[in-house]
């Protein structure tokens, strides 16, 4: 005997599902008692048998519209839920989409499919691929990026940094992401000193070098800080929402008030992809998800640097930055992390030329011209 | 040759240090390597022969104080930093103990020693145990919690079932958290009927159940949701900080104008957990993180339910929910996740008193009096 849940009302659903495919390792059967679990525990968490008769049972439990085997031992389960239960809100969509499954071993999220009803809450990336061209006033090449570092210096050091490449031709000068407010380099004392260094350099070249401070900040702050790099001449920002809440990194490309690009940045996501089993694949998690959340690129480890993605999951991320997902614009990929200029070649080929290449250490080991450095990097672009 | 960095002035550092021990999988001389990488990559994320000489290659750069073997094919390396590299924010914090090293593979955080100068920055939670105590009236047994469900019910049948809880003796109840903001219970409609239906419940039995509403929400409604359930009368609140990142977490505990109990869910943070060789441990992240970030009571999935967790894994949360912070306080475990009746008496045995079960459709389960088998749960939480 169980005690009974009769809903006094029915709540009103529009009929219109959202569809989260999950890779699930075990055999057929296994795998379908976990889809199952999965369309309970991602919305009602309640006992299958005791879960109210009509629309809650019918609409609001998710429902497994296809299971098909995916390579050996795993199979591919696409889950459909009611658009309300995502609540008009990405903490709550992320939520229906993975949130106590990811508990669960065994269970990958491989992809989104969501609806107008859905993308129409999301805004998503302001400016896209192609309003971070205009924003550059360039076309049809990549887009150069390399970072301020290493964390320490002061922010004048900082602003010479940042003046010699964009003398140098990098297009987005942004701070390591782990430079954020310490005393060394507080960001009200940096975020002017580099604007500045990269307008004077802008002057000199005729070019439109932008700069993208780390805004990744406590909760009050990020807003707040943004807004000041906007008033102090800064050209786009950098976030990780791994450390904000991809909601913080959603609201800041929302705001009128800011209204730069948003470059994100993995910082502290590394676990969701670390194991193939478990946790949320390249293509949702740095392709749709950020995309989703409001950024204008990705930035993510390169294949051949220091990190471990392969060839296929960097396709994976480049391929989430530009499927369809409604009106939502396309967003570069951005390769870095140990990446070199011996490497551009490669990853001109690899990604096409709607890519931002990140490279930061790798541009000082080239030579001990750091301007000069900068100038074979563009070279190497524009040839390829 | 290279370019060479040769800082104007040096940052000026305490010499004061925090550390993390992370476990790598791996021989020892890999081990090492790995452990060196982390040194870098988690500071200055700079080719190691270019660090400037100085504060920052002597400081700033993470230093390996010992290196360990930790079972079979591991190895512990216990590395430190600057305090001043965590630069006074919980994201930062977040990012030099584990942001660019959560991409790579093979390597956890296993647990944080944080010295006075970074906990002082940190109030953590609010009541902790002896404050959720005080605020219920109760000593010396372990405190029951429940969940609102199942998703899709309008808000007078949630405040009927939360009625029936409190008269059966559940100490919080909670709203499930996949319950948000959804149109079906909107929070502002529910929020009001359930903290006046807990309030009926007590006066008939003079007890002080306290309701705690899910205000995981969009960045700027956190705070707004949170007052305008005090305002209600809400006794507590719910919170996903892997939803809303840990930072707004932290904001919520330390909001004057708030002042509840907040328990954390870990919701989306399971992926940390997913696998021993990444990701975060179970004492930390469960236990020491969500403690720094102001959770009074930390929910997970007990051994035994529908989750995966071990018995091992689940005592390192108990541990890091009590082991010594400074001056903040101890935070109930709480365990649920598919928890029934028949679970009290081993929960009981192996968490001591200081805990908060949390059984949610297992108290359906139960017999078809919800008041009844909510007075059973009392009775075995009391009686063993």
């Amino acid at each position: 005997m169980s005690a009974k849940i009769t809903p006094s009302r029915q709540p009103s659903l529009s009929g219109e599902r959202f569809a989260v495919t999950y890779r699930i390792a075990g055999d057929e059967s296994l795998a379908r008692a976990r889809a199952q679990e999965i369309t309970l525990e991602q919305t009602v968490e309640f006992p299958g048998e005791l879960v109210p008769e009509g629309a809650i049972r019918d609409g609001i439990v998710g429902r497994i519209e296809s299971l098909d085997a995916s390579g050996e031992g795993h199979f591919e389960a696409r889950i459909s839920y009611a658009v309300e239960s995502a609540g008009g809100e990405l903490p709550q969509l992320l939520n229906t989409v993975f949130g106590n499954t990811s508990i669960k071993p065994g269970i990958r999220v491989e992809r989104l499919e969501l609806p107008p009803s859905i993308l129409n809450n999301y805004p998503g990336p302001r400016f896209g691929i192609p309003g971070i061209r205009k924003l550059l006033g360039m076309e049809g090449r990549p887009v150069l990026c390399t970072a301020l570092k290493p964390q320490g210096l002061p922010p004048e050091d900082l602003a010479e940094l940042a003046y010699r490449f964009a003398l140098g031709g990098i297009d987005i000068i942004k701070d390591d992401h782990g430079i954020a407010n310490q005393g060394f380099s507080a960001f009200r004392a940096r975020a002017g000193a580099i604007a500045r260094a990269v307008t004077r350099a802008n002057y000199r070249t005729g070019s439109r070098a932008v700069y993208a401070p780390n805004v990744t900040a406590a909760c009050g702050e990020v807003r707040d800080r943004a807004i000041f790099a906007r008033e102090c001449g800064a050209g786009a920002l950098l976030v990780s929402p791994g450390l904000t809440g991809f909601d913080a990194m959603r609201a800041l490309a929302a705001d009128d008030a800011v209204a730069l690009p948003v470059i994100a940045h993995p910082a502290l996501l590394g676990s969701f992809t670390a194991h193939p089993d478990s946790g949320i694949s390249h293509y949702a998690l740095y392709g749709q998800l950020m995309r989703l959340a409001g950024a204008d690129a990705s930035i993510f480890p390169n294949f051949g640097g220091r990190f471990s993605f392969s060839r296929e999951e960097c396709r994976g991320i480049a391929d989430g930055c530009a499927a369809p997902m409604g009106a939502l614009e396309k967003i570069f990929p951005a390769p870095g992390g140990g990446m070199g200029l011996d490497k551009v070649a490669v990853m001109r080929e690899f990604y096409g030329p709607d890519v931002m290449f990140l490279i930061g250490g790798g541009l000082f080991q080239a030579g001990d011209d750091l301007v000069e450095n900068c100038r074979r990097f563009r070279e190497l672009v524009d040839v390829a």
